[in-house]
Order: C-alpha cells, then sequence, then structure tokens
C-alpha cells in the first residue's frame, strides 16, 4: 500500500508538468473501417436503439437505460430490466461513449458494436432469449426487413451483427462539443469563470487527471499496459468503503478472473458529469460534492477542504456539452399484429 | 336481448343512409378554452409526457405505454408499470386522442388535462404516492420552474393543474393526417384501392359505423345520452366471450357503478388501428382480422365470410395516417444529484 501512494504520488507529479493532457474534444470519434457511417445506417440505428420490441416482453429499449433525451443516463442508481429487475450497476451516458477505449464499467466489449449486444440477452435487462429470437423479431417487422436490405445489401437478410453496427453508429452521433472547457481550450478565456479555472489546476495538481486523462477524461491516452483499468479503492481503509459498498463488486476481476484486477473498473469519463447523477459503479453516491470528496480519500489518500470541493465541482459542471437537437425515429410497425402479444 | 338486436337492425338501416357520416380528419382537434395552444406550452409538455422521473423509480414516462415514436400505444396487451407491474388494460394509442370525447377505456376522464392526471398516481403506473410528490419532483427540477414560469406567468410555482395543462397542449399536437380514408374523402378517388372502398361500404352496410362513427370513428358524433359508450359484447353468448375473457371487466360499470353500465366501453377509435394491435380492452385479440370476426359477432351477431374480413382488414388500413416528425425533447437536468437515488 505504501508503494502504491508512492507511485501515485509520482503519477500527479507527472500529472502536474503536463498540462498538455487537457483537450477539446475532437469534433468526430475515432470510427471503425468495418463500420462506416451513412445516414441510412445510423437512422436504422436510432430506430433499433428506441425499439422496446428488442426486449422480451416489449418494455425495454436501449433507450430505457441510456436515455438519449435525458443526459444519456437513467438518473437512478442501477439499471432497470424487464419485470422489474434491477442490474447490478449503474447505466453509463451513451452521450460521448464514442470515444471510450472500451464500454462496460468492467470493460468486457472492445467496441460500441461488441457492447450492444450484451444488453439485448443480459435476463435482468432486455431478457431476450438469445439473438436468433432478436432477429427473429426483426424479421417479423417488414420496414427493419428493408431498411437493413437498403444498409447491408451484402446480406440477403437482418443479421444480429449488422444490427450491432448500425447501433454503434448512430451511438457515434451522440456527441456533445462546445462544452465551457472546450470553449476555453479553443481560446475562449472567458469561457470558463475564476472558480472553474482553479478547480481545473486543482484536479491536476492533486493528481486526479492521472487517471481521467485525454479528451474524454476516462483515460484514453493512458498507455500503461491496461492503463484503462484502476483500482477503487486505490487505497483501501476509508470510511467509504463500508459506507458506500465499494468492494463488494470485483469490476474488471469478474471477466478476467484475475487477482490483480480485482476492484479495477474502466476510467469513467467526466464530460457531462454533473448531470449525470448518481455516481460510481453501483450509484450508490447521490451527489456530485460527495463523489468528489469519496475519489480524493479513496484514490489519492486526500481530505479536501470544502472550498477545494467547491472549485473542482466547479471544473467539472464545465464540463457539460451541448446536446444536439435531434428527430425522433418512428419505428416501424407491423400490419395487423404485433410481435409482443405476452402481457 | 331481441330488442336490442332489432334495435341495433334500425341503426344499420339508419347508418346505411347516412354516409355522410364518413369525415375527413379535421386539421384542428377541439381546444378548449382555458387551455390555448402555445409553443412553449407544448413544448414544456412534451418534456413532461417523455420524462420518467414522473414516476416513483424513474423508470415509466406517460411515453412507456403511449409511445409517440411506435404507434402512440405499446404493442402489448395490457400497460406495463413500475417494479414489473401489469396493468389490466390496454394502452390506447396517444395519436388523434384528441379527438375523443371522453378519455380511457371506461371514459373515467371528460378531457386530456383529466386524464394526464390518472397514471401518475396510479400505483401499478407511475406510483407516485399523490400529486403533491410529482409537483415536489418538478420543483427540484430548476429548468422545469423556469420553463413552468415562462408558460403560466400568473402562478408563482408549478402546480399538477398545469403539469395536465402542459402535457394535454402536446398531446393535442399529436394528430396524423393525410391517410389514404382522408385523401380520398377530400376528393381523390385513386387514395384507396377498390379493396378499401369495398370495405368502407361493408362497414356501413352491416352496422360497424353505427358505433364507429365520427371524424375519428369513435363515436364522437354520436348523441344519445352517453353514446360514446357501447356494450360489448352487445350480443352476449357467442364463443368469444370466453375465449378472450370478454366479459370479466364491467368497464364503465366499475366507473359509475349502475348495472345499466355493465360491460360498457367507450368506442376506441378505428385510426391507425392497423398498427395498433393487439386488440380490445385486454389486449387478447392479436389479429386485426380476427378483431374484425369478433366484433361482427359480438356486436352484430354476424359470422362474416373470409373474404368480408379481408375488405374490411382493408378498408381499416387504409385509415393509417401521416405521423409527423417530431424534435425530442431534452429533459432538464438536476445539477450535481439526482431527484431519483432509489433503486
Amino acid at each position: 500500500m505504501h508503494l502504491r501512494k508512492t507511485f501515485f504520488a509520482l503519477m500527479a507529479l507527472f500529472a502536474m508538468n503536463v498540462h498538455a493532457e487537457f483537450k477539446a474534444l475532437p469534433d468526430q470519434p475515432p470510427i471503425p473501417k468495418d463500420n462506416p457511417m451513412t445516414p441510412e445506417k445510423i437512422e436504422l440505428g436510432k430506430m433499433l436503439f428506441f425499439d422496446p420490441r428488442l426486449s422480451m416482453d416489449g418494455t425495454i429499449s436501449c433507450n430505457s437505460c441510456h436515455n438519449v433525451m435525458f443526459h444519456g443516463g437513467d438518473g437512478r442508481p442501477v439499471g432497470a430490466g424487464i419485470h422489474g429487475q434491477r442490474g447490478g450497476r449503474g447505466s453509463p451516458t451513451v452521450w460521448n461513449s464514442a470515444y471510450l477505449t472500451v464500454q462496460f464499467w468492467d470493460g468486457r466489449a472492445a467496441s460500441l458494436e461488441e457492447q450492444a449486444l450484451g444488453p439485448l440477452i443480459n435476463s435482468v435487462e432486455m431478457g431476450m432469449t438469445s439473438h436468433d429470437l432478436v432477429i427473429n423479431r426483426i424479421q417479423q417487422i417488414p420496414g427493419y426487413v428493408q431498411a437493413f436490405k437498403r444498409v447491408f445489401p451484402n446480406d440477403k437478410k437482418p443479421t444480429i451483427k449488422n444490427a450491432a453496427k448500425a447501433i454503434a453508429a448512430y451511438e457515434r452521433t451522440l456527441i456533445t462539443p462546445n462544452s465551457p472547457f472546450d470553449k476555453y481550450m479553443k481560446g475562449n478565456k472567458k469561457a470558463m469563470n475564476a472558480q472553474q479555472i482553479r478547480g481545473m489546476k486543482l484536479v491536476d495538481e492533486i493528481g486526479c487527471t492521472s487517471c481521467h486523462t485525454g479528451e474524454n477524461f476516462a483515460g484514453e491516452g493512458f498507455k500503461m499496459g491496461e492503463g484503462h483499468y484502476q483500482p477503487f479503492p486505490q487505497i483501501p481503509g476509508s470510511k467509504y468503503d463500508k459506507m458506500y459498498d465499494i468492494t463488494s463488486d470485483l469490476g474488471r476481476y469478474e471477466v478476467t478472473k484475475k487477482a490483480e484486477d480485482k476492484n479495477h473498473w474502466r476510467v469513467p469519463t467526466w464530460r457531462n458529469v454533473a448531470i449525470t447523477a448518481p455516481y460510481f459503479h453501483n450509484g450508490k453516491v447521490h451527489t456530485l460534492d460527495e463523489a468528489v470528496r469519496v475519489m480524493a480519500k479513496t484514490q489519492l489518500g486526500l481530505d479536501l477542504k470544502d472550498k477545494q470541493v467547491e472549485d473542482i465541482v466547479a471544473f467539472l459542471n464545465a464540463l457539460t456539452g451541448e446536446f444536439p437537437v435531434q428527430t425522433m425515429p418512428m419505428l416501424p410497425n407491423t400490419l395487423n399484429s404485433t410481435v409482443t402479444p405476452n402481457p
């Protein structure tokens, strides 16, 4: 533990000298070569994203937990699935998720395409019993069959892989540019107020940005092995471990089963963090100021003063971007029948 | 029962001679004098309509069951509320609900304003324990407080009555004009094909339009006492009563407790009926052709031939209107905290 502290202090020092790590959000996220963006694909993906018929009983869509009209999450501690079931973790915002290097809290999906496949067949989320059943539903909806043909002309019929590609393409349009921070970084020095600038300097000085690096503040610039993942708590034993049940979910370990991954997590983004309460993987921390206190203590061993917390919260509020206006998709219908006839 | 049959035959004859009962959808629904439409009010209503924070656990919005992006319903037999609970009846489409003379399957609300208040505090729907709690939530969301002030400048703070007014104003924008039938009625005689025209004549001849009258085909032109309500079944005793559990829900009687209201229901609209399966108050009939057979038998005592059913279904498909493209509302946020902190 002592070694860990020393390492972290060094990291913090390192961060202090490289303010260049602060980066504005690029206009476009990375786009994989095998899934180019087209307007038709994005529109298909939007329909699928909003369609509750992709859940077993027709009640839950991707948007139910990752609410594009809200702030990309659900404002709740953990996700809510079919039949009133609750997931074990909070729903990360879908806005700017295209900039993340790995998906899910534990990084178990390497891409948005891979991520999209999970909740569909998770029994406490959308609860479909198989991806084949998802495709079976889609095939019963003529508007989808036609749309898949237009978007993926080389495939005779809808496939789950193409459904995931379309959803991912839509998600890559969910970008919130022009936060006060971004404007500041692009030269408008009045875009952030004095308190926010103090907060920005402070997160750098005390070491927060050792992990919250890069344009998305989610460690995507962090290249030390599996550097996207960090232990939480970094320094176990504070009162917060119990208070907020921080350690019972083993995080990345549940994926790899490697001892060194216990309680490791993907570094979550700071973008729009002021509007995406509650906080942490289990959503047990309800306010941002408390989240800042918890992180300072559990990750850096620091007891922040109230004024420091206020300055950091002010800076984090400068990371709320602009949410572009979108049109609602109109979901394609089945004629004279329904694909979700069961209660 | 014999008298009933005779009465109905007379009604059918009456209907045959007044084809003028077929009416195109007016451009605007009735707008109450005490709730004029303004763009700001409509936008506020849209936000409230889509906001799951108006439910106890933050999972259910008006749109969850009355899905504007789908066809205004949920495609399911009965509504789904918080904690996986199921309602007893299907979710009627919100599109064109502004033309209905009474709301809910049993007509227990006289207006959209009154209707909007119900599901919020229904324990199996949005599950708020009181309207005061709804307002308490709204008051914690600064964007709403400001919007209420702008839209209702005479009231110092948000009220549940004004919330309902805003939601109703938004709902009055949900109109689907230009169905093939409407185009036909406005002079384009090629807008419906020969089969659809046969179906239109048939529903008139056999008496369906005795109840399904008016621009919304929902009995709104029907002025015989409480003529919006009709018994279902009109002629009890067919195999369908048991097959689809038609009689166990007593409908209008549950509101009035008058014996003569047993198994009476508001006449449902035919508009967009082809895309709003499943059918009837309990959603037990999954296909439109079966719904047509059931109605002919239980209401008119008729066993339709397959060709007749096909013609009627073709006509009902001509009543699918155009769904105007809408922009998504962006729900106002709380800063640094959430109003739905509980699982």
